[in-house]
């Protein structure tokens, strides 16, 4: 009882029995209490320390459960069997500072051509949160596990939004929700096993690096006017498509009828071969209807459907989803029966009753008049300036971006240095040469969704000032 | 033009210019409209159809976009080259029904032991409404992507609390957040490259199963009264081992002091080894402080913490999250950077609102209270049960669930059996055994965390009768 030489503090908000466990704990670590060494009862350490037997049980009960004390009946608590020297030092504990950046400040830039944002000036708060809370209130058991493929509800609904808005043919049973298309790729990778897999190149560098980080062979297919080659894809032996037939990622291509139905054939050859349609930002088209899918011009259940809700609400909300063709289902079920789905309920239901009501159509309806809008601008902006010759925009017929090929002798580097020398991020085409060899060096990709329609004029003249004004090639 | 038997509907909401598209393509595909056969100029087909010019060349656009007609300057509009027999029969499209599950209906329980839900009851509804308002009218940029690692103020608010409640000692950089364990278990296994793993048996079925699909060597490592044993760890000739320290699932037993060291020098003997520590329901101690974690006395990063808020909020809140050592930090950067975080910024948002406000604090306090009530009745009506020399009772010291070993003679089947017809779901232990091969055939595992504490007493009873009142064994 002499060891006992702790001092409990009355004044913190550390319990007693925790002071106490603690002191214990560190005085075993630490050898002053030794191997085997007898511990004072309950009763008699109580009345030394000036507290309830409470106190002392409770913590004793801790020790005993963790294996720092053994309790023998009838005898007393002793202390267990430890080797002092087996515990490590105690780690330097330090309370964890916030996280500071090393990296330098960003430059601050006034516009952002990101392909990856959208305005959030218009997400429907309101009715997003006000679906929210009903939701909350009225449905608790959404608060336990749901349906490994996604809530049923929401599967049923997308399948008639799909039906009506994209051509695509599937039951609720095919989908898989997901919280973002990285997670979907990995199933599918593992569903087509040693497949190897054909990317565009350039392309969508995300979708190459989630395939690397799969162990996934992958062969870049260059592209001509009309999308992936069918000859060069043939050639590569490839077993799996990967395409965005829609509004090909980056260079804007909307894939012609003709090629659609060369790479169903190709798929159809054998067995083993398919086709990822990844249909990211489809719903916005501005001529006309959206541009039907592949998958449903396809009825050998060739065709893997990948969409997402990145685009279409925000990038925030985790919620993309895949169509499986029936022969593929079986292996998913066997495979991934035991995993938990990846998104929230309460964000499946809302985006459920989302659709269903109609705020949905409205709200893509509303921002596809408004990236319209975007896109038109920018382009009588562009057509309107002085060297209409060494301007050339490529890849506007849809989609949330376009190209901006400019022909005044400069490198892409110099284009984006000297944009970003007037407050504008630039994104160059190189990027997206997968293999890192751009066949093409005078050319940016302009992503419009975020950029308001009032700055886009100011945009194009501080461009065409660092571009044509400023500088010094013919 | 005698060729455009085109009748439009002026009564619809499909728009002119669609049906014009949706007659176009149909011609194509039958063959009746021929490859370079020319079409009617917009005007004159403006003209025979009675509808404006601007409906033709929206309908004319979206052809020429998708492929289907090929404009010529000075001359007109074409049909494509296109063979109408390469066109796949145009499948036989349906309305997706509502998917109406072919299995029987689910026999209706009474009471669910299950160990994979929590009382919903109790889900702070107010609060977290309120917090999912607040930040989607405060802060619209949480809708454009976030940090791939999760939201740096989340991840600074579990660092501290991880501190503080569970021992672990962690940067907030060292923590990824993610979509549920699955997820977090992808990256791990892919981090950890060519090991090979020791799991827990009897243990969790969904990791093995996890690990199975990312195609990684398992070797299932039999427990004794400790938790896994380091003689047979050591053995197994695996490099990692997967366990759940705190509580193991579904054993139910605290790993005392001695085996996590010996655990830890294991892992210190070979630089390719490391610990997984499954933290998931180590909030739920009823005597005492929850267990500290083992992360937290190793000063040697050999363990990957793992934690989820499944049970401590609700399993449909899909966040999890790890604690990965430094070394392994530069790996997961250098794969994973491309990656989108799979949980939704909101959610994100609102758990770190919760936490730093004291919420999170209080609810589990609340929710341990509850829990304990139920988890002290439940022992307490099974031990003024008669047959005391038949049931035993382990695992009971921790955690939302505790076993039952029955020794009336019944096999497992039986004892399930005859609890499902007085209206009581119970699951069998022998489903833990991950390699299906139990060695033990008298006992289940009973989660009390979504039993009212009114209705122990009668499923007690119920047990009662079916085991020891009405059957046959001695």
């Amino acid at each position: 009882m002499t060891n006992f030489t702790l001092i409990l503090d009355f004044n913190t908000n550390i319990p007693l029995y925790e002071q106490l466990y603690q002191y214990i704990t560190t005085e075993i670590k630490s050898g002053n209490l030794r191997p085997n060494e007898k511990l004072p009862s309950k009763r008699s350490l109580a009345n030394h320390l000036g507290v309830s037997q409470n106190t002392v049980i409770a913590a004793y009960d801790m020790l005993i459960d963790e294996g720092y004390l053994v309790s023998k009946e009838r005898s007393g608590f002793y202390v267990s069997p430890l080797d002092a020297n087996a515990f490590p030092a105690i780690p330097d504990i330090k309370l964890p500072t916030p996280t500071t950046s090393n990296n330098p400040l960003p430059t601050k830039y006034k516009y952002d051509f990101n392909t990856n944002l959208v305005d959030t000036t218009f997400f429907p708060y309101k009715t997003w949160t006000k679906i929210t809370k009903d939701i909350m209130y009225n449905d608790p058991t959404l608060l336990n596990h749901g349906d490994p493929q996604g809530d049923e509800c929401l599967r049923d609904e997308l399948a008639k939004y799909l039906h009506e808005f994209r051509g695509v043919n599937c039951k609720p049973s095919q989908i898989i929700i997901g919280a973002g298309i990285e997670y979907l790729l990995g199933i599918i990778f593992h569903i087509l096993g040693k497949s190897s897999f054909a990317f565009e190149n350039p392309g969508y560098y995300k979708t190459y690096k989630i395939a690397q980080n799969n162990n996934v062979p992958v062969n870049l297919i260059e592209l001509d006017d009309e999308g992936m080659s069918v000859t060069k894809l043939s050639a590569s032996k490839s077993s799996v498509a990967y395409i965005t037939p829609s509004h090909q990622f980056p260079m804007g291509i909307i894939m012609p009828i003709k090629r659609r139905l060369e790479l169903l054939k190709w798929a159809n050859e054998s067995l083993d071969r398919f086709i990822i349609e990844d249909d990211y930002d489809s719903e916005f088209r501005f001529n006309g209807r959206p541009i039907p899918s592949l998958q449903g011009i396809d009825n050998h259940n060739k065709v893997i459907y990948l969409s997402t809700f990145s685009k279409s609400i925000a990038p925030s909300i985790r919620i993309a989803y895949m169509v499986l063709p029936e022969q593929l289902l079986d292996i998913y079920k066997r495979d991934f029966h035991y995993y938990s789905s990846t998104v929230s309920r309460f964000e499946q239901n809302c985006l459920y009753q989302f659709i269903r009501d109609g705020h949905f159509s409205r709200h893509i309806n509303r921002m596809r008049n408004i990236y319209r809008s975007r896109k038109d601008k920018l382009i009588a902006e562009l057509k309107v300036l002085p060297n209409q010759d060494k301007i050339e925009i490529v890849g506007e017929n849809a989609g949330l971006h376009l190209l901006l090929k400019i022909k005044n002798g400069m490198t892409e580097l110099s284009l984006l240095e000297s944009a970003k020398k007037v407050g504008i991020k630039l994104y160059g085409l190189s990027n997206y040469f997968i293999d890192g060899n751009p066949t093409i060096d005078n050319t940016v990709v302009l992503g419009f969704s975020n950029i308001e329609i009032d700055d886009i004029a100011v945009a194009v003249k501080l461009l065409n000032n660092v571009w044509f004004t400023n500088n010094t090639s013919k």
